[in-house]
């Protein structure tokens, strides 16, 4: 398969993705996506294990020519592509909830990471797709299971002329309701003040806590190319003062959890650091 | 002259900036590459007009072979070399309060875009390189201008192990004395969030008011290499959002002041955005 059929899919998520985010035509598309982005990097592409400098992690990438995917993790990544399908139609018929949350962090880090590295092995788009992709991947997820479709924009200046900030994604549960404020980042490095100064924002908007901000993280890995070793770039004492003077997240869900930032939720200010899986288990509690 | 010598004269800018930010030799250096730059920009480069899209501003790009700097303000930009040698003297000897304001903001504007020109027009450094030399040269004026040097970070976790926030640059001017925080850079963009976000965590850490945020901007054109059009890159409703919602700045300072930002000083929250050469008027007032 050459990357053309790929593109054209990705082109076709973002037109279902437009018109009704949380529907099953999304699922589809996206089950597709992952279906041909795994057979293009498990039949075109050579696996080259990497030099993992994580404690604990074994990376690999997806190798064709002089292209290097981005580093993926050997436990979460589904290689069985039988186990892969039947996790696919389990999505597709909305029931992830009957798997346990390793499961679905392994079925959504697969999902996310072969189209990724698909697009690392070949040209499609601008530098700007796989992030997209991920917005589109976890946007459904919470549309889906929520049964609501996200906003990505909040009105801020209520007194004198109207003005809206561009945000993440907002949902908006109903009257009376838990609303959700949903950053997706492929990894957030030193750009990740944004979403707490966001969740500020939010915050002096409309009111301390009436919006819960979970964030979702891919991978913090960084591959060196000379070298091939992999690194977690994580800043948890920033972490720490964001959370304790910008604003307060509710959750912060990986893919692939760092271990440095795992180990907050154990030490002030607390900040939950989890698996996404895990969103499925503890969802009602959430947004009750 | 080939980009060499200009390269090692930043080496030395950073070898002594390091030693003694406000120091004399400092102005000297800063002096030294001005003049080089400038010779380099304007003997062996090429003036090219661009089309400015900026309301009331001309811009033009110093161009060689397929090289094209970043656009110049026509206004702002000293090329009369011996009223420039005379203003780098008064600058060497710390007088530059006896200049107007106008005056002032010129002479640091051709100090700023002469070294990112030559280095735009030649490979000197990494991309960082303009960024890093116009934080010396900001970070240089208000050291001297207050008479002590700035440090880059701020403990934060007071009661457990402590911690400090990489930051951009703070001053302290002593026991009961104003404090300033000084964000430098070439442009804003999105990335702009993070400013009022440092200031927000300093606010928390230091209480509100301790320290005054003085954003230091060069200018918020982007050329389109294409059609050779520049544009201003300007978000005023979201400044206002950050301004009410997530901490308060005391100036802005640009080189060359969008229009669109210069009007946020007269509506709510009152953003003061002013040309740089004002703080030599006001610098008083503010440390006050």
């Amino acid at each position: 398969m050459s990357g053309e059929p790929l593109a054209r899919q990705y082109q076709e998520l973002k037109t279902v993705a437009k018109r009704d985010l949380k529907s099953t035509e999304v699922s589809a598309k996206l089950s597709e996506i992952t279906r041909d982005a795994f057979t293009f990097v498990t039949s075109k592409c050579r696996k080259k294990e990497l030099v993992s400098m994580v404690p604990d992690k074994a990376y690999f990438s997806f190798n064709r020519g002089t292209k290097l995917s981005r580093p993926i993790n050997d436990a979460l990544f589904i290689v069985d592509q039988r186990l892969l399908e039947r996790y696919l139609v389990t999505f597709q018929s909305g029931q992830l909830a009957t798997f346990s949350s390793d499961e679905i962090t392994r079925l959504i880090y697969t999902m996310a990471m072969a189209f990724c590295a698909a697009t690392d092995a070949q040209k499609i788009g601008d530098k700007k797709t796989p992030g997209t992709y991920f917005e589109y991947l976890i946007g459904h997820l919470f549309a889906r299971e929520l049964g609501v479709n996200p906003q990505k924009e909040i009105e801020v200046l209520r007194l004198d002329t109207p003005a809206s900030l561009p945000t993440d994604f907002v949902f908006d549960l109903g009257p009376d309701r838990t609303k959700l404020h949903l950053p997706v980042k492929t990894s957030t490095r030193e750009r990740v003040i944004q979403v707490w100064a966001h969740q500020r924002i939010i915050d002096g908007v409309y009111g301390a806590g009436r919006f819960k901000g979970i964030l979702v993280v891919l991978t913090e890995t960084k591959l060196d190319l000379k070298s091939r070793q992999v690194v977690e770039i994580c800043l948890p004492e920033q972490w720490r003062a964001y959370q304790m003077f910008v604003a307060q997240l509710e959750r912060v869900y990986y893919l692939d959890v760092p271990r440095r930032y795992a180990v907050l939720a154990g030490v002030y200010p607390n900040i939950q650091v989890k698996i996404l899986g895990e969103f499925y288990i503890e969802k009602n509690r959430l947004i009750a």
